[in-house]
């Protein structure tokens, strides 16, 4: 079977932080282009399981290792990421400690993502604005939104 | 950025009869290796959603409109398909109507997913034994496990 051309596939992790008061979740400042503040996350690599990428993306930036916990979505516009088709898996996970930005990542960020005030101060790339409104959602709800 | 080598992007959709006793699923029979039943599905193209590519595929194998519900999780074993590394997102969905087999489908089955004794008589290809164990628990509990 000749390999199918398929859109590029990566993973955001939504960590917790729940040793913290108001279980903070964590962003990353960009290192590369395009710059501005993200989910931590990357390309799954070819022979590893999405959940293997998740975890290593997430120690790889942000020094910490999570457990994952729900997988709230597949994000799949085609439009997301201006370089090219990308499909993005988001999980929701937890760690404890102290995130230290690391690899890709040129510094960190804990914000209580359902504070739209301390939102709206921050420039997220790609659809990660639209992901974390998601997970609020979900955070308050209990209910999963089905994205494209 | 060089577009980066991640596994390739399928789709599986899990069509619950609405309007037949005891909600069946519908199976198809595989035209192509490897041969055996399988859940509906494909490969997503390059341009599309994940989700546009799960109504479109189940449409052509079963010509039935469906409507997506849940997403039930990511299966990215990197050995469970032998031509090489592909995850698949699987959705629940729900249409009405007679399935008919058409494009790479032989055939098509509807069944009691939940029914061990007539899942036995049926040779399941690629994990879809497992997603529909997965499927199961969710139908029975609510509760949706974490693959790899």
């Amino acid at each position: 079977m000749p390999k199918p051309e398929t859109p590029a596939l990566t993973v955001d992790i939504i960590i917790e932080l729940h040793d913290q008061p108001n279980r903070p979740v964590v962003l990353i400042k960009r290192k590369y282009p395009p710059l501005g503040w993200a989910l931590p996350g990357g390309f799954v690599d070819v022979g590893e399981t999405v959940s293997t990428a998740a975890i290593r993306e997430a120690l790889e930036e942000t020094s910490l290792e999570v457990t994952l916990d729900v997988l709230l979505g597949c994000y799949s516009d085609p439009a997301r990421d201006f370089r090219g088709h990308t499909v993005s898996l988001v999980y929701i996970a937890h760690a404890s400690g102290e995130p230290k930005a690391a690899d890709d990542a040129a510094d960190v960020l804990m914000l209580d993502p359902c504070d739209a005030m301390a939102l709206a101060k921050v420039e997220l790339t790609f659809d990660h604005r639209r992901i974390i409104d998601d997970y609020c959602h979900y955070r308050q709800t209990g209910q999963i939104r089905l994205p494209e």
